[in-house]
């Protein structure tokens, strides 16, 4: 049969939040890019399919990073002794500069690119500045990368250094409209998405156009939403008739639509915003690490999932210090029950396993049906050899599972598909 | 010069916990297992020593590790769904049980020695089990690895699995005496230190019997204190007549002495509790990763530091899921933000320079002059060559040092010296 393989190992994926499925020794079957089922004998009509085994090793659907900054990718793990807007006014929008020089663009996108193609990452939502070549350049990359990417030009007429500031409303517009057509022009699996960057940096005029965007192009979007209670203060100063910050993205068309909107953190909601985010299908990208880095809080993770909100994780990087899903996904782990401990509540911490939820099928959703072995999603396969977290260890799948969770990262992932297409 | 040698790079160490040192291109020199100063140009009582040129690596102060549990290392990563006390039960315990059997004891102990090596740790405080055979086949190893260590062969004559518990005080007691006089034979940087496990795990009488060897060998104490609150409700009903957890050590001559106490932990002291502790010299190893992992809770490390108390980190492997003490200075740094922000009170969150300062010159003051390059202190060094983390990137020296707190692992290490003796 053209188009069609199978993988051979110990399959492991999520079914809802809270149910892991483990399937040792057992076949994933690609057909056409989906996943046709998963498997303990082939099925007849399968029969014929190249089988490759993969032994003992772990596979995993691949994992979505919701909201990561491609230029500040060199960032990771500077500065973090400042707190959010000191630490963007310091280092980040000096280093995003730099992106209207197309060579520095060009060597640092590379690198990021690399590095990204390494991790168990193999669909992102991205975050480029407002330089149209340096954005069509990442975007390039990641074409080429194999990865599904949604990348956002980002929009900024106001807040910014001059270095970033688009100069009004109206040439921003006309950028942002021209910058939608080369890349739906050029690219396939690498989307635009609208992305003003957050209600400070985004005067009226540029939001509302933007809003008119969304519904000539039929295009997501991406922001940021109550990452920190400094920043929601000046939103308010800002915006002084709108009654929150979720209203400022509303009252311009860019919360809810016929595509969705992804909300990077999320930490301070009020519970009318969260009912509205929650109404407007808004998928909240939860970012731990960046959270913790930048000393903004913790999101209240445990009750979005019990509440049913769309949900998936965020490296943020570089709030976020790493690329690595992994790591990000035992962060919510460990953030969330800090959470619990230090405050005192009722509210539970979150699994491992909800935490490998959010990490693929959580923010797969955004793709559509990606992130799980179900038949019919997308086949995205990421293939672990943890030989290195069990030095002589007779571990059961679970276990072994836990170690990845916990201890791995770019040195285990073996090999990595993309919509049923090898990359790595 | 014999036994003179100089490491010249870019040398960083703590003068206090909030004055970091940079010495770009400097030697360190070594002079009889002692640090003899860092200097810009080697003084002329030094022309002739053999100097290693490490050209842009990082040369940092070893790093001290003041709580593991060596025989939990198998089981770092697992089941952190559970809190701490199920945790010991489920899982700790039953491991630990196996150290009974000497060819386990003896692979298990070897993959830990190995991978202790590896990382950036040059000294550390090691509870073993009661088993006296393996505690000091680990001893053994540690001592041929190079590294300076305490190793406690740990007492729990109840509560606890029959497997484990010791048959009673006197029993124990006459076990733990053989061993030390054993250890004090046989090892050089090895030494024994006293372990009750922590005080629900022993009778009074075994806790009297301590403080007895403790003065008759002069030996110091490490154990557990204050970690989390049901442990802390359980040790009153415990010992219905001590005031606080605290007065259980005190009482037995185990909090204060002429040698010192590493108590771990302390994430609960009553300010009256914490007082005793400052007043005893107890030395506290905070191990934020395991506080974390096992939902204890966040001590509150930026006042300890604040009040001048004696403090180190320990990664409490299995509770902690690395060796990398890299990796649990940065969670000291995460854990102070997050309870900084969650609780909104005044305290401050604890900086990467003086997370750096307690894993190494906090911890190192348990071992006398260790974990910088003061004159007269021991000469233990690490080598970072940091490459991977800065792919063709201009840093300051600053922040490739901060790149590799919050990103540096084993990989990262490519020498380590020990009271002046490369061991790695």
């Amino acid at each position: 049969m053209e188009n069609c393989f199978a993988l051979k190992g110990n399959i492991i994926w999520s079914r809802t939040p809270q149910a892991l499925v483990f399937a040792p020794q057992h076949y994933a079957v690609c057909e056409n890019g989906a996943c046709a089922g998963v498997f303990a004998q082939l099925p007849e009509r399968f029969a014929s399919v190249r089988v490759e085994d993969l032994g003992q090793r772990l596979i995993l659907p691949g994992f979505v990073d919701l909201h990561l900054h491609a230029p500040q990718y060199r960032n990771a793990a500077l500065g973090y002794d400042m707190e959010l807007l000191e630490w963007l006014d310091a280092l980040t929008f000096h280093e995003e500069a730099r992106y209207g020089e197309e060579a520095y663009a060009r060597s640092a996108y590379h690198a990021f690119t690399q590095a990204l193609l390494c991790t168990p990452t193999t669909r992102a939502c991205v975050f480029a500045t407002a330089h149209t070549r340096a954005t069509l350049l990442l975007m390039e990359m990641l074409e080429q990368s194999g990865l599904e990417t949604y990348v956002g030009r980002v929009n900024m007429d106001r807040n910014a250094p001059p270095e970033l500031a688009e100069k009004d409303a109206a040439w921003a517009l006309e950028q942002t409209e021209d910058w939608i057509e080369r890349s739906l022009a050029r690219f396939h699996r690498t989307k635009p998405i609208l992305t003003p960057r957050f209600a400070p940096s985004c005067t009226p005029e540029l939001l509302a156009g933007l809003g008119a965007l969304r519904k000539r192009y039929q295009l997501p979007v991406q922001s940021h939403l109550c990452e920190t209670i400094p920043e929601i203060e000046w939103v308010r100063s800002l915006f002084p008739d709108c009654a929150d910050y979720a209203s400022v993205y509303e009252r311009f068309g860019l919360l809810s639509g016929d595509t969705p909107t992804i909300m990077a953190h999320c930490v301070y909601l009020s519970d009318c915003e969260r009912q509205r985010v929650k109404n407007a299908g808004v998928f909240i990208a939860h970012c731990p690490s960046s959270n913790t880095n930048v000393s903004s809080g913790v999101a209240p993770v445990r009750s979005f999932l019990d509440d049913g909100m769309r949900l998936g994780l965020g490296t943020d990087v570089a709030g976020g210090e790493a690329l690595n899903l992994l790591r990000e996904a035992s962060h919510a782990v460990s953030v969330s029950k800090l959470r619990r401990v230090l405050l005192g509540g009722k509210e539970g911490a979150v699994s491992m396993d909800e935490a490998l939820y959010l990490a693929t099928r959580g923010g797969g959703a955004f793709f559509g049906s990606a992130g799980a072995f179900e038949p019919g999603f997308v086949f995205d396969a990421v293939v672990f050899d943890d030989e290195r977290l069990r030095p002589a260890q007779e571990l059961t799948l679970r276990q072994r599972l836990e170690k990845l969770f916990y201890l791995g990262d770019e040195r285990e992932v073996q090999a990595k598909y993309v919509g049923g297409r090898r990359v790595l």
